[in-house]
């Protein structure tokens, strides 16, 4: 695990015993209003998303209480994205309905003054999505959230990831998870074994979950689209990116708790982000 | 729930106990032929569906014994079309490929004398799929299967939904129904919480089934396939739609018994799917 | 069953008694390197598959220990495709930007060396996607994985199947398959109730799995793509191939032991390829 940045909190998922009390759980509990209000407001939320992520991220956010629409074509998407609560973006495919629909919906939900997030899954070596990420910044996603490599070539730097892996820890990244809060003016989560969130005034390491999360396709991709759903709630980027964040990972060690491999993960990571939190759940 | 309609058969989940009796099930039991030639028959479905369902929509069919079928452009769709036994059309996602390859489709189903069943996903708003939806009419469609907003927007009332969701309840559909009926000659299912299933000469209200069916991505998608699967073998479109209807609503019952949350529902209602009605299940 | 074959070995999962003693079954004990081997290195493999198993294929890749890659745009699946250690190109959709796509994404990976593998899922009627099949051989895949039907129409004999259906037991294709080798210089596998893995000095049947396979949707392209993944550690296509067909094999196996119907099943398939023949394991 990465060390303690000096002015950064570090929780650690060791000194926070799984139990029946986990009601208690003060990560949890930090961001625990943010849950509740996706639950309640259950926001539509329009995904373009990588063609196998779609089950992952439709599913995961129906059982955060959340609604997911999905449809990427430049005819229909910018129209339909108008009655949506918020956008998310990810350019995992990026077909060529995608590369043509993503510019104008991006620009629709800018518009319309919906909160958008953008995951620049596998940038750096892709020639198409690379340029287009950097571009998509200037419409100043409420949040950016990516692996350590993608937040690198973000910027220019690194040579980004191989599809969805990272080569690099999300401390590395943090130089220039700054440079596209600058940018943006929103908020930055880099996601790996710690997670980083940070905007202009904040900086937090999320040192939850579990190494499962990768063994599944589209964790990353629906942390994403979460992330969206709580920018409708929360009352800005970083606290989106950090409830969405806690509420993945916590799910994920209450599934790894349950789970005999990768397939039953999967299933109990969709059952706990439907149970993390709620009345008689963790 | 909807209030009874007069003359309208209204069937109550809580009128029926759940228990080991279930094979005396009597909505099952109205339907059991259906499903049990499905099971014999294996009708090959070709689906073009929505990108996000299409793994529901396999795997329930294959689980309900019926055999999927997918591809969309229209340099094949097509001509494979030809072999298949039914054709499902869902509009949900409407690449440029499924745009385009559509009308092909649905023009070889008809002419070689098929049964095709319309799905008007998230018709009303978006500006290429309604069109095309009320032009599909013309083509017959034995079912078309929708919530009922679509159904609404399908004949110009209403604006349609959001994504998949409804505004309104079926019964509110009721007359929309009867339009659609009225130019494809054959039948409309209108799901909801309490489904509507009409002909020209018949109508009931399904009352069966979970909220749990739409906590998943993707059951709506695959009661339009199975209903297309059940229209081999049903005498008719309003058959194969209760029969579908039933089936979906009975296994999502049993699923909604064993699930601990979303994600081991849908698992269940896979298992369901392939249990309901046989030998030693319900 | 198929009957035996004069100097092919066949092997019958009747004769191998389930239980505690598993971790002697002979058949898994015989690639046993390759699948450590694979857990061992984690090869990166791109993949063009089928939409509709674009998540089984992912997650079985994840779940076995390798890591997936997709996207299939001619813009940039050339491009990714250069930093994987194997190529996986499965037919099973063939949209307009995979048909655009394929082409230069085998000759990438051909151009660097990396081992390629073909899965001419459905081709015979199919107009597009047949003279792709068989141009492609030209570009010599290290194996070529397909139930009988689609090995026969990859020759010119036969017309094909019927989606992923084979109206074909794997003994019929043994001809054809010995054609596509002369053409390849590499390894067919044939899928069916039976499989056959052949080059041109061996050939084995590997009467192993579970029908439960066929009751979800993908398992053939998981299939395809995992045996790309072996094709990355093995000494050639024949050992990659009768690796990945024992290693799916026995993890149905396993599954359908555990599960109540087809949804189960894919869970339990999923952690029995992370499981089997691990310490602790199968």
């Amino acid at each position: 695990m990465a060390a303690p940045v000096p002015g950064i909190v570090t929780r650690d998922a060791a000194q926070t015993p799984l139990g029946p009390d986990l009601g208690h759980d003060p990560d949890l509990a930090a961001v625990a209003h943010v849950i509740s209000a996706v639950r309640e407001r259950a926001p539509l939320v329009h995904c373009i998303t990588a063609t196998v992520s779609m089950g992952i991220v439709a599913d995961g956010l129906l059982a955060a209480g959340a609604r997911p629409m999905m449809t990427e074509t430049e005819a229909e998407a910018p129209v339909v994205t108008t009655v949506a609560d918020a956008l998310a973006v990810n350019l995992g495919t990026l077909s060529t309905d995608a590369m043509d629909g993503i510019p104008a919906t991006v620009a629709a939900a800018v518009r319309d003054g919906r909160p958008w997030v953008l995951d620049p899954t596998a940038i750096g070596l892709a020639p198409v999505r690379t340029p287009l990420a950097r571009r998509l910044l200037d419409s100043r996603p409420v949040v950016v959230r990516g692996n350590a490599s993608e937040v690198l070539a973000l910027v220019g730097s690194g040579t980004g990831g191989r599809g969805a892996d990272s080569l690099s820890a999300p401390a590395a990244a943090d130089e220039a998870a700054r440079e596209v809060v600058r940018r943006t003016g929103g908020a930055v989560a880099v996601s790996g074994a710690t997670d980083l969130v940070l905007d202009a005034g904040r900086s937090t390491l999320v040192a939850r979950g579990t190494s499962q999360l990768t063994r599944v396709t589209g964790t990353g991709c629906l942390l994403g689209a979460l992330t969206a759903a709580c920018s409708v709630v929360a009352e800005d980027g970083f606290e989106a990116a950090l409830a969405a964040t806690v509420w993945m990972n916590v799910a994920g060690e209450l599934a790894a708790e349950r789970a005999a491999g990768p397939g039953s993960f999967r299933m109990h990571l969709l059952d706990a982000l439907d149970g993390v939190g709620a009345e008689g759940g963790r």
